[in-house]
């Protein structure tokens, strides 16, 4: 389960000025990192401490979710592969770090009071807060750096569906970042401190804060409640079920080219509630669309949460019938969403929903197929739209201190033949 | 102090289906409110536990600053004058048991599952989190409902300042709720619910997301820092300070119109920060921007924090040095701003600064002359940039279950010969 730490943030060397003895105080606590491999994910129980960085696969999937997030989908500005692989080695360094309390930079910075500080400096002071540090690479990346033959067949560009009202400025991207952490200050400060490393190379293309977890993988923890007030995860793959996240969640070996194996692939869509009428509606008609009730979360005519869902009692086009595995040949998808306020449309209407994360082992066979039937025939369909929609390759875990993010892509040896198949079910 | 409560919010009454009982075990608990007088704002220090809602000022004030903000302004539709009154008074108790961790209506909604649930309910199962509600009055208020012979002069119309990019879908508004939680969730609840509640009445103008507060009004704790990753909030006004409080915050008889004594004046600027641009700035030039240091937040040339600042070894423009009461004639505020990111502008810049909000008794003496004399000369006006702005009379505490927000504004028994005085300073 890997070693636990609470380093503070305060490890920012070489500022100047008086207070310069505040960090070296601490500095030496903070050099303890924890630094686990292994199949199984980190769980820090406690909001404060760090979660390993060094894994079989990435943080930020299994890892019991946080309660904040800052995600963001970068454009690549550079066609220089060797520019872009020094990124993507310097963005591992400062997430090894950043993940571990650590300020970016370890006296690289030197007290030069003349060059700008190696982090930005917010997060100086607060706790870990069980940051985690997941990259992607999106469909769009494989046409540059000659990585046409790596891109994996799992990885396809969705399809539109019904009902689809997608922004371009809230889509696609060649990259993402997904930050989560108890503290929304640690993950704002990941994602902007990685941005500032990228300047020049990658941009911003599009950014989520999420104020408020909407799922679990913690079994036992209390299920939040998403903004139309229903508890939202019930039935999600727990972090602890490693025979789920091997069948349904980790890309394996002869899956498709051999860089993703023990990586996975994430579908992020922006789902903008219509809060007003979901809030006008009543009471039955609320729990008929979810097949839920709204109290407890258990399903029509159980009384528990946790209660096997029995399908046929709900309504045809309840949004749990139609969703869960027993009615759609076993499709399984690891959800991992926040819910988002963004403050007001033209119309005085809250800018509010689900920002929608889930992993999954191939698109193909998750995403996909189950949002075909969602986007025709789901209840909820009156009350939401798609308005934001990506999709990533997420690699697997960085092994340790010399390996670094997409390594195995970019060093070429990748099982080639295994990769870009003909593109079915896109 | 104010006793202080832990109640769970599970006391929604009424969800019909399995998970009733759920509810019913804690509504007993939920039940103890605390209802404060005094003139002492509560101090609750623990995150989970409800701040009372009654008092001689209303709560959000000098409460010690809770974690994060979800702000709203309002317009009016209605020009119904008793229609409007009724809401104050929904609000009012929707508020009252909000704050004490409770749902919207009690047994009102009785188990109908034909008619929309009072609470929207995702909030059902936090804790209180140290939820406050701050309501406040804006100008353009006066100008309706036969309110003109109301309007306190301290309550000027904002001049415009150099330097100022106001987007008027983020400025103005008639009314304004400030919610104030430690749990993001809690705060976005309660905006949610009244803006529901005044369906038809009022309709949201702007409303902002406060990820994290730059201000504390508790000297004891941490400092937060700001996204320029300064400590902000050093010589802030203690909520414990009652003298102070007295003297630059709670408006006092005489001071305009009755109906206000006890309350006090907001301003409300949301600020952008060019953070690409900051964060390529030296160490050295953030530090003269300040004229404090970066690691502890020391005043130039002094070794701690709390040390007391020596304005005159800051360069001349520097942000403290101006700010300072010692170099403008005493003007004091009470800061309570937070941070936000608001995802990417067009140009792939992070749409993110502080929300700045200030408390005081009168803006003609306190924001005013202050902001003159920054838009004009301060170094931080290179890296930022003003794009919303708005001010509002806050009305004193709701003083028992009978009271309500705005009372004694709307029962006319104010002094009017005191207000509308012509507004010097605008
Ligand atoms: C705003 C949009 C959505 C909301 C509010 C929402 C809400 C919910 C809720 C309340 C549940 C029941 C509790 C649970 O087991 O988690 C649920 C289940 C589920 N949802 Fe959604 N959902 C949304 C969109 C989606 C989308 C786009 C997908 C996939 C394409 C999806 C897939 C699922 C799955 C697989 C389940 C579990 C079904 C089961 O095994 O019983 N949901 N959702
Ligand atoms: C993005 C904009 C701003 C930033 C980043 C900022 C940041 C800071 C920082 C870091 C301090 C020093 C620590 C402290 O005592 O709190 C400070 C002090 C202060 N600021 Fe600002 N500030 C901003 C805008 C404003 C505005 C608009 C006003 C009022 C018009 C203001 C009024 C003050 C005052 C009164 C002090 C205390 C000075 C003293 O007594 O030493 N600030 N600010």
């Amino acid at each position: 389960m890997g070693e636990k730490v609470n380093p503070s943030r305060r490890s920012l060397i070489g500022w100047g000025g008086a207070g310069l003895a505040l960090g070296a105080a601490v500095a030496g606590g903070a050099v303890a990192m924890a630094e686990a491999g292994g199949d199984a994910d980190p769980v820090a129980a406690d909001t404060g401490g760090a979660v390993p960085f060094h894994g079989a696969h990435q943080a930020g999937i299994a890892t019991p979710v946080q309660d904040r997030l800052h995600f963001a989908a970068f454009d690549v500005k550079t066609d220089d592969r060797a520019e872009f692989v020094q990124l993507l080695k310097d963005w591992t360094a400062a997430a090894r770090r950043m993940t571990a309390g650590k300020a970016v930079g370890e006296g690289a910075y030197g007290g030069l009071a003349e060059a700008p500080p190696d982090d930005t400096g917010e997060a100086l002071g607060l706790k870990p807060s069980r940051l985690t540090l997941t990259i992607g690479f999106g469909p769009s990346l494989f046409g540059k750096f000659g990585l046409d033959g790596q891109r994996p067949a799992a990885l396809v560009d969705l399809p539109g569906f019904p009902g689809d009202n997608l922004d371009a400025a809230r889509t696609g991207g060649d990259l993402c970042v997904q930050a989560c952490a108890d503290d929304p200050q640690v993950a704002v400060h990941a994602i902007r401190n990685l941005a500032r490393i990228g300047f020049g190379k990658v941009a911003i293309r599009w950014s989520q804060l999420g104020f408020g977890k909407t799922s679990s993988t913690t079994p036992d923890a209390q299920t939040p409640r998403n903004l139309m007030g229903f508890k939202d995860g019930t039935r999600n793959i727990a972090g602890t079920e490693t025979d789920r996240l091997k069948k349904f969640v980790w890309s394996a070996d002869g899956d498709g080219p051999a860089w993703m194996s023990g990586g996975s692939y994430l579908v992020a869509r922006r789902i903008r509630m219509n809060i007003e009428t979901w809030d006008r509606t009543s009471l039955q008609e609320q729990e008929d669309v979810f097949g839920r009730d709204k109290g407890e979360g258990a399903p029509v005519g159980k009384a528990k949460e946790h209660d096997a869902p029995f399908l046929k009692a709900m309504k045809p086009d309840a949004h749990v019938r139609l969703a869960h595995p027993d009615s759609n040949g076993g499709i399984t998808i690891l959800r991992r969403g926040y819910s988002f306020t963004d403050g007001t449309d033209g119309l005085g209407r809250l800018d509010a929903g689900l920002f929608f994360l889930a992993y999954m082992r191939d698109v193909r066979k998750g995403f996909i197929p189950l949002q075909r039937r969602l986007s025709a025939s789901d209840a909820l369909n009156e009350y939401i739209q798609h308005v934001g929609s990506a999709v990533f390759a997420v690699p697997p875990g960085v092994r340790d201190t010399d390996d670094w993010w997409g390594r195995a892509l970019f060093s070429g040896s990748a099982k080639s033949s295994e990769s870009a198949e003909s593109a079915e079910g896109a």
